[in-house]
């Protein structure tokens, strides 16, 4: 079990998903509502209505105690953040935004959820994962299934106050886990099969809820569960919940399959195109500019599917040139050619980089574009 | 003489001034125009009409051989920057967006000014700088004035080719010049006044526009020159432009001053606010969101002022938190209190960041308000 710090030096690619998430509790800086008790949230200008509010508790933001925790490393900085955006995302289905703000899993105590990702053992008779078979054998023994936990709490408000109303919880599950044979050794690894990580999913979950159920906190709300792939170490995309279920005040309901995948563009080590229109595409709009640029030593693409169907697409491009006029000029240039070439509904965050600093960003959201250059003036 | 590396990695200050040059030349890519010659630009749609189009030659984005040489050293590297995007505003004033298109300089090359920016001596007879009068003492010697040149090209079509009509030329003076009295050895200052900024910036320029005259590319056109005094090392705001003047074909005409000023806020070292209403209004915005959110490090802007009349400011904020939902909660939060506290006239660019990366981004341009979250999904 340990802790670790979420790196995001790569934090690269971008979405609108959470684009305008409204918080306040300053009634001085509210828009509406004439209630000013302390426990209350004032509803604020959100510019997306499809985005909750988020409830500040005594004047602060409350951060979840488990947030961080898990099972075994995995150094991939694309799961941190589709982890949580991709729960978020789930929940909107069960949880209107107009009628349910947001708050950080505040029920799950970081010591708890250490002891549920832990192997079960006598020690720790909670423990969520297999009890060690003994064996070291990357294929026979028993592998951490289960590598982090995470709550979003959905509030409404009723007689004046705020009440835990909603709960949403990802399980995040391992397609790979890496182990060591000893302290300070190798690293080994063991995969997992999509139906393994099913079968030990849908295990964990009804776990999970039923000890939830126990809690006085939560009693019969609904909860959605949400199971999630961990993306490999290796890999250059975040991993994707794969399937989830509501539980409307008991055990959980049917489970229902997703389709969301994520693929590198261009594709590597041989893989196959998701959707080769896209494919394609992409590799029209990375010629286009490179050939009127010189010095860009990278274009690449996070191509965000539901089934074959893109729905975004994260590009990164390194340049080596930060002159303001030549960024401003490149910048409107790659705007013209995402629109020449990129596929016309899928949302797009371009990232325009050098190996030092942000340069500037495009973004296309619903088919409006955006662009921002930074500029020291 | 020596090319240095313009950093980049604070480039966290932004602004819109240039926020959409168009520039194109494959007329694939084209909105308009039949002229698809090789020297040909055609019309992009820029969003911004104030903005330049941008000349291509031969498909490739030229740029100038004279960026980055410079007299001394001076790691300020907010300079860069405004030096380049100050020019070009001058350079509205003379050359309309309508009619002419960009180019970086391609007439000086660097061996021409790296002479220029020399001192004059017996070896370098065509050097700017004044010789020197042998000492070393700070106070003594003859410092060296002239730091930087920078050279815009402004082209107009004229049966069917685009011909340079227009020049404009930064001179980039001084405020303290660095100096090592041997090499390797400790680093000493010179501190020039504005007064003497400004007669040997006049001095520098009277000259250059005469040697320009002298090349027959350029010829008659109309040169615009600007006076830019450079921010010292330790400040955290760049250098302005101090007074221009044009020369319509000949020498130049009446030198106009500048009333430019950048101050850093909150101010510092005991500083006078240069408006102390916008430096009032920038605390309460501060410690209103440092109030709300815990783990702020830091706070602070660069604000832009025309006399005592706030154009813009630049913010950036410290945080220590990368979580999703927090950092999507915290930015319309910021957005929320820059509406409410920050003078309602001023742009603003404020940047959200933690030590290793990029969180998020709010702007307000002409009163409008755009948020972007940094978001792997």
């Amino acid at each position: 079990m340990k802790k670790f710090l979420k790196t995001t030096s790569l934090l690269l690619m971008c979405s609108f998903l959470l684009a305008a998430c409204g918080n306040l509790q300053d009634s001085s800086l509210s828009s509406g509502g004439g209630d000013s008790g302390k426990s209350s949230v004032q509803t604020t200008t959100s510019s997306d209505s499809s985005n909750y509010d988020v409830l500040l508790s005594g004047g602060k933001y409350k951060t979840s105690p488990i947030s961080g925790v898990t099972a075994a490393n995995n150094s991939n900085q694309f799961n941190s953040r589709s982890f949580e955006s991709g729960l978020m995302s789930l929940s909107r289905k069960q949880f209107s935004t107009n009628s349910y703000v947001f708050q950080e899993g505040q029920v799950l105590t970081a010591s708890t959820v250490s002891d549920w990702l832990g192997r079960k053992s006598k020690k720790n008779s909670l423990g969520l994962n297999p009890a060690s078979n003994g064996s070291t054998d990357e294929n026979k023994r028993a592998p951490m299934y289960f590598q982090q936990m995470l709550e979003e709490d959905y509030l409404t408000k009723q007689d004046g106050k705020y009440k835990l109303t909603g709960m949403s919880i990802g399980i995040a599950m391992n397609k790979i886990d890496y182990y060591q044979k000893k302290q300070y050794g190798a690293t080994y690894k063991t995969n997992i099969s999509r139906e393994a990580q099913q079968e030990q999913g849908q295990r964990i979950a009804k776990e999970v809820v039923k000890r939830l159920r126990a809690n006085k906190e939560v009693g019969n709300i609904p909860i959605v569960v949400g199971l999630y792939s961990v993306a490999p170490e290796d890999t250059l995309v975040g991993g994707t919940y794969f399937q989830y279920s509501v539980s409307k005040s008991s055990d959980l309901g049917k489970w229902s399959d997703l389709g969301y995948k994520n693929q590198m563009l261009p594709t590597v080590n041989g893989e196959t195109a998701i959707n080769s229109g896209d494919s394609d595409s992409f590799t029209n709009f990375k010629s286009n500019i490179q050939n009127y640029f010189p010095n860009l030593s990278g274009v690449t693409a996070q191509a965000h599917y539901d089934g074959t169907n893109l729905k975004s697409m994260d590009i990164t491009i390194n340049t080596q040139f930060d002159g303001l006029a030549q960024v401003t000029s490149f910048t409107q240039f790659v705007q013209q050619s995402a629109s020449k070439y990129l596929p016309s509904g899928a949302n797009l965050d371009i990232n325009i980089q050098t190996v030092d600093s942000q340069q500037s960003v495009v973004t296309r959201t619903n088919g409006k574009f955006y662009s921002h250059v930074y500029d020291a003036d």
